[in-house]
């Protein structure tokens, strides 16, 4: 059994969500907390400015949730920089616990899977779950130096310069019914440009294990979200779900899809840490509180490469986890 | 409050530990699982060798445990290498769902609190916790490469070649009572040679943490384990919590102290995320299970610094998460 499920129905009492230039202006932008017509958000380094946004917005999140740090019990966050810094350094803000997690692009569900987990058992009052990404930082660390201004194939996606935190606790607010945890799955993909290819398959798995494991099927939801396939892998998840028997083209959407404009151009859209982050902080959010959106499935979905193993000949497996959401 | 207590006291059902060279011919080498002494462990590169440490040792505790991969609902498992691909790789050989975590040679702990809570709340009923390091790996990743040879200072630790991984769930072994999440505290040290002055700070604020909320003191524990300290930071240690009102000088030890022999002259002792969880694996794992320790604390001790945060000027954070066990 990979479902867990939450008696107790911890909610999302409050939420907080950062974007950079390109995110402030694309789709989701009236929706977003704080925006900033600059990257690097006044620092001095791409690596400052992605902690300063995930520290913006762990803190905002708090204050939303009209709570003080004593009552935070414990920050549960992740990034995609070595050794996930943004997160760590962003912690050290806080006078909280503090648990670190990493499954690249899906550490935001997975994080609040463990959140909820925690809160549901009577264990922690309040917990924030937060993750955040940078184009620039991690377009360096994973690709090429910037200053290189290397073009991208049509397969590729945008790494979201954006952060979002939620805080989960007893109170009003969205409720977090159950979680479905991902396995790693690996088709064999290797075309470190093509991550929604990587990731739809582990998307899919996951998608068929909640149905099986909760017994509801695509048309109990209003809204099935994955994290970052793009369009592409999105289009990937949707052949592979209806070959396992649902069909999900009616409700299904993609936030790494969502967050840019068409005249952005950013080829299959957005990806990374903050993308599921961001976009759930502010849009879906908001859409559950106005009771717009009452059933909702979030997906986020991680490609688990390092430069090291795709240097070391290694193809790259996916893994996703999932959220049932309830307003 | 930052402990959290498991009323349904989640088992350690099993074990398993494997080494290196140096680590099979050290002070507990004679309780390790499995030893090599090649520390390739016949791979092409150090790091499909510390991959293979890992995945050998959540294999081998699944067997030790009488279960099979199927009924071992998720594994949670971090490593010190970018983004985690040790235990990537590692939970991509099993059909369980994965868990990443990371608080550096603090992630052992991280993930038997969160595999713990789990279990504790009847989500899952059987979870492997592990983790690894490996010191050619870590050596290359995060200082120099291994063909200059350079020397290291006094202060300096070795970090384990090793592996330990544990099952959870409702069975006989030593029970886990309770766990303390850690802060990320920071006291200011940039000295990448001296990660025990470094993590002292937090796992003395960790354990004046548990002693407070628990109502419990020093004498109420037959050992009390940090995880990497080493020998001076185990005295750092030892000094700051004596100023808290707490001697722990008759029944402190420290995994990274006690790993290698004075022939070894590794300086302060071993490091690393494999650390405290081969040496608990192995040796503390027997004496709880022969009675011979009947309660003590780990608390393994992570040092939140990357390659990069150390280029950009940062301080290095300490962490430490401490697991109560019983048996």
């Amino acid at each position: 059994m990979r479902t867990v499920f939450f008696k107790n129905k911890p909610a999302i009492i409050a939420t907080s969500s950062v974007g950079g230039p390109k995110e402030s202006s694309g789709n989701i932008g009236e929706y977003l907390e704080v925006k900033s017509d600059d990257d690097t958000f006044g620092e001095k380094t791409f690596e400052k400015a992605e902690k300063k946004i995930l520290y913006t917005a762990i803190g905002n999140s708090i204050n939303n949730a009209k709570k003080s740090v004593s009552e935070i019990d414990a920050i549960i966050a992740g990034d995609l920089l070595d050794q996930i810094i943004s997160a760590t350094f962003s912690a050290r803000n806080f006078d909280s616990g503090y648990l670190g997690v990493y499954n690249a692009c899906a550490t935001f569900t997975e994080a609040i899977t463990l959140g909820a987990t925690l809160i549901n058992g009577g264990h922690l009052n309040y917990v924030v779950c937060g993750t955040s990404s940078h184009f620039s930082s991690a377009e360096r660390q994973y690709r090429y130096p910037l200053e290189l201004g290397c073009t991208r194939p049509p397969q590729a996606q945008w790494t979201v310069t954006g952060a979002g935190a939620c805080v989960l606790g007893s109170g009003k607010g969205p409720k977090v019914l159950s979680a479905t945890i991902g396995r790693v799955i690996d088709f064999g993909v290797v075309d470190v440009n093509n991550m929604g290819a990587a990731m739809a398959p582990a998307a899919a798995d996951t998608l068929y294990t909640h149905f099986k494991e909760t017994g509801t099927s695509p048309e109990d939801y209003d809204v099935i979200a994955s994290g970052d396939l793009g369009a592409l892998g999105s289009e990937i998840l949707k052949d592979l779900i209806w070959q396992k028997g649902y069909d999900i083209s009616r409700n299904h959407t993609d936030c790494g899809k969502m967050v840019y404009t068409m005249n952005e151009k950013e080829y299959q859209g957005g990806s990374g840490a903050g993308c599921s982050s961001m976009v759930f902080c502010s849009y879906f959010y908001k859409k559950l509180c106005e009771k717009k959106i009452k059933k909702m499935l979030l997906m986020s979905t991680g490609a688990l490469l390092s430069s090291l193993s795709s240097q070391q000949g290694e193809s790259i497996p996916g893994i996703a986890h999932l959220i049932n959401i309830e307003c």
